[in-house]
This record gives C-alpha cells, structure tokens and sequence, in this order.
C-alpha cells in the first residue's frame, strides 16, 4: 500500500480494503451510504459490498449530462428520506461525475457529512482524487456550482479499472499525458514511446502522476497561482466537451483534452515560444491514441463564451496555462479571440493531412 | 465602532460605511454585487449605494418560502450572466434568508466568491451574523442544505433597524431572549421586566449578544457539542415554523421560536429540573410581548417528522437543549414523541388561560 498525505487526509493507493475497514473501525458512523450510477452498482458495488454488507445506496444515472441540480436533488432527497444524519458517512463510489457531486452533496447536506471518494476509473484515480474539488453543471458550465472540501480519505484501488472499456481508460490517460507535459518531461519522453495503451500497469503511471499533482495541489490549495498549470488542455477542452454533450456526438472528457492539449500546444508554440518539434510531437502522438474528432459544426462563437465564463478567468480575458517547452507550464497567459479560433484551425488542419 | 474578531473575520458594530469603505479600498475586486430583496432594494440599497455607486444587484423575493434551490439557480444565474468571476464580491444586504442563501450561493458559485454579510434585521444582527453557518432550506426542512463557511467580514448597523415593522423587530428579540435564556441570567432578569420595545436601546442588546453566540460558537464552530445550546426553543419552534409557513396564518421566525422556547421551557422543568416559578415567569414573559397562536390546526405527526429531520439529531432520537435554570444549559438532551407532544399541550392550555 503506498500513500500519499495531503493535509487532513490520506490518499490509499492499493487495495481498498485495509484502509476502509480501518476507518469504519475507528469511526462510529450512524449510517453508511454508497452513491454508484448503473454501471457502478453493477461492476462495483458488490465489491464494496464484500466489506460493508449492511451499506445502502443511492443510484444516479451516468454521465457528465446528469451532473446537475436536478441529480442533487435527488441525492439530498434520498438521504433525508433514509434519515442520513451529519454522523453518516457517503462514500462515493464511480467516476468524476459521481465523486465531484456525491462529494459536494455530502459536503452540503447537513451542512456537510463526512465523505470517502472510491474512484473506479482511471480519469478520476489521476485526476479528481487529489485537490478536494467538487461541484455540478450549471448553465453548461462545468463545475461552476460547487466547493472546495476535502474527503475523509481517498482509495485509489486500481483493479477497479477491469471494469471499464477502452475509451474510458484511453480518456483517464489524458491526465497522466497532461500531468507529464505541465510537470514531468521524463515521464512524457517515456509516455510518448507507447503505442499500445492495453499492456500498461497503471500502478507505475497513477502513483507518480498523483505525486505532481499532490505537488502542485499543495502549492496551492485554492487555485490562486500555480494550481492553473492543471487547466493545461482545458479551457478549449472544456469548451469542446460543453457543446459536444449537446450534440449528436459527446466526447468523453479525457477525449476533449487531448484535442484542447493539441489546440493549446499549438497556442504555447505562438506565445510562449514551444519549439515547433516539440509541437509536433505532441500533436501526432494525440492523434496516433485518439479518435479524431471533427470540430467543424461546433459555432466558433459558443466555444468562445463557453471559455469566457471559465473560473479561472479574471475579468473578461480568457486564461490559458501554456508550455514553453514539455515538461513546464506558464500560468496566467490570454489569448485573442482570433488566436484562439487559430489554434482550433490548427486542429482541423491535422486532421485533414491525417 | 466596536468590534469582535472571530477567526478570520470581523463582524463591526456600528455605522457599516467606515469599514466597508476600507475594505474595499485594500481589496482589488473586480465587480461588486448586491443580493437584496423587494424590501432592502427600496429601504437599504440607496444607503449601500452612496458608498459604493457602481454595486451591480441582484434582487429576489423577500421570505423564508424563497429560501431553496429554485431562487439558488436565480441568483447563480445572475451572477453568471453579468460575468462574475472568483475575484468579485457579493454582499448580502437583507435578513437570515438573504444571509443565508446569498453567502450560500456565493460560497458555491465558481468554488467560492468573497462575501459581506450586512443583516439588516434585528433577528440576523443578532442571530446570523456570527457563525458562518450558510444554506437553504429543501422538501421543508429548514437549512438542509448548506455548509460553514467564514463571511469576509460583517457589519452590524442597527440604523437599518429603522426600516422593519414591529413584528419584525420582535422577532428578533427573540434571539436576544434565547442568549439571555441559555448563558447570561443577569441579561434575563433586564429582559424579563421589559414591557414596551418600542423605547429600547437596540446597541445596548446586541452587542452583549453578539458576545455570547461568539463565546459559544468559538468554543465549538463545527456543532459538534456546546454550540447546540443556541438550539433551545428551536427543535420545536423550527417544526412549528416550516408547518406554519405551508399554512394560511405563517409565523416570522422568532415567533416560532417564542413558542418552541415555552414548550421547551416546559420539558426543561420536565426533564432537567427547571425551577417551577422560572417556567412560569418565562411563559408568561412570552405570552405578554408575543401573539398567541393556536396549534390545534398542525398536525402533530407531521411535526415530529420536521422534527426527526433535525440537523442536530444523532440517529433517531430528537434532540434539545434545555435549561437546568435560566442562565444555564444541558445539550444532548432527548424526549419522548409522547413528552414532546405534551409539552405542545400546555401551550395550548396557556392560550385557553390567557
């Protein structure tokens, strides 16, 4: 078991079992609930089941659409309807989706219950199990409703990723890549040798790419500075997931990422001087792992607003953390809108050559 | 000006311009919003805007049966629509549910916006305006969803006093009386002669209020003990409350609460040995400044069931805290539905004696 201390808790990297069971056996919960969607009460729950049989649950349906209010409510509702009191325990048990709005209606309801994140897939393992954030959707903004609160404790079990396809391994690797080019450039010289994504062991790509982020997160906590190096990718990316939700074809959000990395490596290219091998590199290893995804029916000037809204925005600028050269990242840069719609030319002309 | 310093924030007694102005002089927001109700947009917010004419407002409907998700998305929407980013401040000029609601909405919106409590009614000078206690209320249960989370500073003006009805400002009192009631028997023994509110010095009662809810809520910010003793009169009152608001003849907040406090007066003397004659002189206070009001009409089941969904329960047993003596208090306290409902009867027999 390898851990990581962040703060008030600890992040268990290893077999979920020891860590939970040493919990429940030193905490005197009155209840214990699971929050799963369909796909996690089916694959998962059992398994969670095998250490807490007496554990009742609250289903939700999957997907980043139903991160709303509406589902929220439902959650406040079914704790209050099986009577969760502030000395109950949520433990949350799926993907980002489950773990940003279990966790912040664990946090809220009661004003605050004390919540486990279980992450199952590899996108949340690397990405939403260190950093305390939580929140919903709101008015197709990602995560604009929501806090900051740390969990009890995070179990990053990684046997849990046999219960997932393809895609959504291929998805949580984007965080992995991202981690390695704001952060890590021996990692990404390793990273982008890899052509075959099913003989990995993720132990020895989850656990040091945890350690950046633990690095970064606690510089950090509030996301007031250097926190932004983690928007690498994200503020096209966001903006891209938002409007391809709406659409007739969703992205996964990792499958969003790695078009705004290449979008916003293009961008680092023009203003902060990434050498134009490194570009390409990145580029065609995206292209090489990932679906290519044609952004032409998307309205240039939805993306734009969606992006004018981002948090991390002061002001009306719209903020992009960029990469002088892999394996650094400068925070706090703006872009112009024509520069912006540039770079997802930039995408749309490597597809075409692709 | 006096002050009380609590952790990280100030709540100001006195005139709110000086330590407004100074704030945002040495603060660099980038927007400044105003969460008003029909009534502070006409009484208060001229006020407010001789010091700060650019405040951008967000206005909602005034009462307790706006305080839930729906009037939630209203202001998050607001806020987003005229672009407010992490780096703008929201003050809360109104009452509890302005308090509430709006530094629950701007804790919530983009992960946490700064806000500035300024309660213009007696009951939130005295009552929310220490605490950081934030939330709304959802499928009737009063401040189910909500969080703790410091305000960036208060300020107390009781010129804004002016502007309230008499039964207002009775309500109010009744958190005043309730301070007395639990930590400060020598503020009862003033209180209790009181038989005109109209020719009261309002400084001279919340600033030594303030005083004991800050002593209080220092000692155990999180409510997990001592701080439930701010709980008297309010298992009962709040239950009493949320029925009397879905009803034809509402109550204001503190005049539930004057009820809950005679009810629970009485199992105070049932229970923890509340002197005879103090339960006499502090029903009969009440019964002298408040209206009477007949609960024969509320279904008492349905009361228990607000009551079984009470923050502060720990299972399924009720929780209360009860006076040993005016001036003292036992928390963790339980009774019997059947004590409970008793206790509702002799208020009801004081009413028939009145």
């Amino acid at each position: 078991m390898r851990t990581i201390q962040l703060g008030t808790y600890t992040v268990f990297v290893g077999d979920f079992k020891a860590p939970l069971e040493e919990l429940l056996a030193t905490k005197d919960y009155s209840n214990v609930f699971a929050i799963v969607d369909e796909n996690t009460a089916l694959h998962c729950l059992p398994i969670l089941q095998s250490s807490i049989p007496t554990i009742k649950t609250i289903q939700i349906q999957a997907g980043e659409i139903n991160k709303g209010l509406t589902t929220c409510q439902n959650i406040w509702s079914s704790l209050m309807n099986q009577q969760a009191d502030r000395n109950a325990l949520v433990i949350n048990l799926g993907g980002g989706v489950i773990g940003d709005m279990g966790g912040f209606c664990a946090s809220t309801f009661k004003r605050g219950m004390d919540f486990i994140q279980i992450p199952t897939t590899l996108l949340s393992q690397v990405d939403a199990s260190i950093g305390g954030k939580l929140g919903i959707d709101f008015m197709q903004v990602k995560n604009s409703v929501g806090l900051f609160k740390d969990p009890t404790s995070v179990l990053v079990d990684t046997g849990f990723l046999k219960t997932l396809s393809t895609a959504e391994v291929r998805s949580g690797f984007a965080e992995i890549i991202k981690h390695s080019l704001i952060a890590d450039r021996e990692q990404w010289n390793q990273i982008k040798t890899i052509t075959d994504l099913s003989t990995i062991q993720w132990d020895d790509y989850v656990f040091p790419s945890l350690l950046i982020k633990q690095r970064i997160v606690e510089q950090d906590p509030y996301e007031k500075g250097i926190r932004k190096a983690l928007n690498f990718g994200h503020t096209i990316g966001h903006a891209v997931e938002g409007l391809a939700l709406e659409g007739s074809r969703p992205l996964l959000h990792g499958e969003a990422i790695a078009i705004g990395m290449i979008c916003e490596s293009w961008l680092s290219h023009q203003i902060v001087g990434l050498p134009a091998n490194e570009l390409e590199e990145i580029s065609q290893f995206f292209l090489r792992v990932y679906d290519h995804y044609d952004l032409s029916d998307l309205p240039i000037e939805d993306l734009l607003n969606l992006m004018s809204n981002d948090k991390k925005n002061i002001g009306k600028a719209i903020n992009f953390s960029l990469l002088p050269a892999a394996g650094q990242v400068h925070i706090n840069q703006t872009c112009s809108p024509e520069l912006i719609i540039k770079s997802l030319d930039y995408y749309q002309s490597l597809l075409q050559l692709a």
